[in-house]
């Protein structure tokens, strides 16, 4: 069994009302030196799948076809044996 | 400057609908050798912060405080220079 880590997050050029609304959070609890956040989403896919090179594949396609929106997001990855 | 990728998710014992629509998806898309999805929050902290083991109290309290709801979700973090 293959674990992998996907990391989906909006591009730099895009705005991130949450990611402000838990700044300002951030700053009320007194957390003063917090200079920016960015919220994104955290998916971890367990695989039937022994083949590291045919899961990562696998998972550009997942990412690709649903996970992340391409004219917003971006992603990253990591594959582990769980 | 220094950058804490935060990473929330729901606790084992928790169910998680929107990992379950998730593998549906995936499954509906030919994905068939996905076994379980579990979704969670990626947050990325910039800190203006030198010292790493300062850092790593301040995000411990961030998540204690605001990010992580400790009856149902854990996190872990890493931090890194920007």
């Amino acid at each position: 069994m293959l674990k992998a880590e996907i990391f989906v997050y909006l591009k730099k050029s895009i705005s991130d009302p949450p990611g402000i609304a838990v700044l300002n959070s951030l700053k009320s609890l007194g957390f003063d030196n917090v200079e920016k956040v960015r919220m994104g989403k955290y998916i971890v896919v367990y695989l039937n799948e022994n083949d590291i090179e045919k899961a990562k594949e696998q998972v550009k396609l997942m990412c690709e076809k649903l996970l992340c929106n391409p004219v917003m997001e971006e992603y990253k990855f990591n594959i582990s044996e769980e």
